[in-house]
């Protein structure tokens, strides 16, 4: 029996727009919301989508007209009383209430600020003006329409069972990766991959094969919308953003080596617990970890998000020794760049050693690498920033000099100020 | 949308019955029947299931109440209008009413005969006896119910993702199967694995593949139902149980002897071009070919079933040099335990030499092999045959003694009136 209305209603273009709703981002998002709606309500921040791997070229492969459709329906959104009830009323990290009132009333009118495209030498030229916390929520839709184009340009003229088998495919590279991971005793490990997804659906499925092939190791999403769906954990903490528009906020050298901290400050005020994580590598992690305050040396772990990642860890560990804490009860979260191998290697070198946490993103959720011919479909390297805070440039330095972003002299400025020394490239995947 | 009403109906048992209509089943069936119901309507025949890989002990894997009901289903089973039009009005090997009105009217209300069904020593006796005509056609679909009842008793208890995933497999190594296929100029092959498919769902996935995936290599599907639906040919002319039942009906051993040119002599007199096709391995090809008429070299081509498919195919062209006839105009269909390398060795060999054909059955409808643990899903060799006619044990030799059939004395008779020498034994796969 064929359902005439699901058929009616699936011709029209709405059947799968790539973001369907407001929640469709990633919980650190709206944890960071809240933050700046309370702290720095009316900077004005400007954030800018770049790809990083410039031999694709959007603009030649995604349809102006389709993209802006996205990008329209987008701004057409707003939450819905049940996403605003789930928001108001779950359990986060163990926590009830953990959005204000005033933040939910707030969020409950929010639709996206007008967003500004051009195209330029094949890449679009994609930028978002406006009151930091409106323009913040941009970010992850953003990335998520860019990429599910771009899949769905390079799948569009293959047959149906051709696609069929390319998703058997994809189905069965994630199945055999879960299986590794199941060997691996005490995994803890979460859906980071909205950003970069292939699709919606697909991070939805892949979500679901995690639960069943991994049961309790696997701890839960960044997606809000699919956390809420498939009734897990929503996971996430806190972004480079933060840091980046309060050191652009800064109006001198002393202040600017102070923001970083006072991010911290402002997250140690409203966060306890497992919310209580560092992201270190901004402007470096050795040098902010050494000028760290007590204080956060007591907070409960860090996330690893760029350099070599053992070697972040080994760093982490030191500086809680060094500070007296004990490394065993600590939380590191790797984040960057991982897939099974990497997950294996520090899972194996790091239990027991301190309390492991695995952010899996871009190869949990768009591994297609390989799956079609001329590797269409391979993940590339897409981001999309805070550039300026009224109207000064943003840097991000990281541990990794090839993920570094902004003006020349602001990131020497930066250097100079975070003392940072020499940094080893690597190449960025996703 | 969920569709409240489909909902409801898949609740019930229907949902996947393994049979769903009197076409489901194989063509050479359909054409062998209307033979039968002409020339021997009133012999009494009893068909047999025999299950050759004894290990599989199948009365403990699928639960009596499961087989009895989807036995008793198709007994509730009756040819549909919209399947007797097509019968009736549809082209099959470019002939218009292909199907007498007499065989179409018996055929529209035909019902399948009782069956018996009794466990012994972990195996089901089942067994159809009646009139040739009706009986008969319970060959193909008690083979696809006990076919597809071992699949899911062993896929029972699978995860909803692990069941995806072993699909996503068992596409992907299909997929693959045709790519290599696609390399070969000039293939032709067609679907004949109705009997021991995986499930019907997955034969009409198959062919589907198969159709989009060889285009019009892809020459059709044996199965009439799938046929129908997807509008594709029908294949498929004749089997053993023509010179079984005939031979079983001899009287003397020079009858014996004509016997199976007795039914070619009836075929003959049906049909023409492409259907006349030899089927020469029930009581040994070459004796068969050797003592042949010469009227029967004219014939089409041949259907090679048993023993070495290349001895077989070289064995029939000398037979065509012999007879005079030129064997580039000389269709040979290769139908015995075919999967892809067996079909490019064949295909590399005789192409250019003689028409080749491919009839691609187990190894294409049920290739699960490996895919569950303990290989669960492995196909194995499960026949149903004619044991008995007017209450005389019938047999077959094949070019294979491990195919052989019959009573030992019969066999032993069989042999030495068709002066069967020596055989190669050769393990039967599928």
């Amino acid at each position: 029996m064929a359902d005439i209305a699901t058929r009616v209603y699936n011709h029209r273009w709405k059947i799968d727009p790539v973001v369907r709703s407001l929640l469709d981002t990633d919980f650190y998002k709206l944890l960071m919301c809240q933050s700046v709606f309370r702290n720095r309500p009316d900077t004005q921040v400007t954030f800018s989508l770049i790809n990083r791997s410039t031999q694709i070229r959007l603009a030649d492969l995604i349809d102006e007209g389709e993209l802006r459709e996205q990008l329209d329906h987008l701004r057409t959104l707003r939450l819905t009383r049940g996403e605003s009830t789930w928001l108001r009323g779950n359990t986060f990290y163990g926590k009830r209430q953990m959005f204000r009132p005033d933040f939910m009333e707030w969020f409950e009118n929010l639709r996206l600020p007008p967003y500004h495209l051009e195209k330029h030498d094949g890449q679009y030229e994609l930028t978002f003006e406006g009151n930091w916390p409106e323009v913040m929520m941009w970010e992850i839709p953003a990335l998520a329409v860019l990429m599910e184009l771009r899949g769905r340009a390079v799948l569009k003229d293959m047959g149906r069972f051709e696609l069929q088998v390319l998703y058997a495919r994809a189905m069965t590279r994630l199945w055999e990766k879960i299986e590794r991971l199941r060997a691996l005793p005490g995994l803890r490990i979460a859906d980071f991959g909205t950003r970069r997804r292939h699709s919606f659906l697909w991070q939805d499925w892949c979500v679901q094969a995690m639960i069943e092939g991994l049961g309790g190791a696997f701890t839960g999403t960044s997606n809000c919308l699919i956390a809420m769906r498939r009734d897990i954990e929503a996971i996430g903490t806190n972004a480079h953003e933060l840091p980046m528009v309060y050191a652009a906020l800064a109006d001198t050298d002393a202040e600017l080596r102070e923001a970083p901290y006072r991010v911290l400050a402002d997250w140690h005020e409203e966060h306890d617990g497992n919310l209580r994580i560092i992201l270190p590598d901004t402007f470096g992690t050795k040098g902010f970890l050494d000028r760290a305050p007590d204080w956060l040396a007591g907070w409960t772990g860090i996330r690893i998000d760029s350099g070599d990642p053992a070697e972040a860890a080994e760093t982490a560990i030191a500086w809680w020794i060094a500070r007296g804490e004990d490394p065993r009860k600590k939380l590191v979260i790797f984040s960057d760049g991982l897939d099974v191998e990497k997950i294996e290697e520090l899972h194996g070198r790091f239990a027991g050693r301190v309390k492991v946490s695995f952010g899996w993103g871009t190869l949990l959720t768009n591994d297609f690498r390989g799956l079609v011919a001329g590797d269409g479909l391979a993940p590339f390297s897409l981001v999309c920033k805070a550039v300026s805070a009224n109207g000064r440039p943003t840097v991000k330095l990281s541990d990794n000099p090839s993920k570094a972003m902004g003006p020349e002299d602001e990131i020497a400025r930066y250097k100079r100020v975070f003392d940072v020394g020499a940094q080893t490239a690597s190449p960025v995947i996703v």
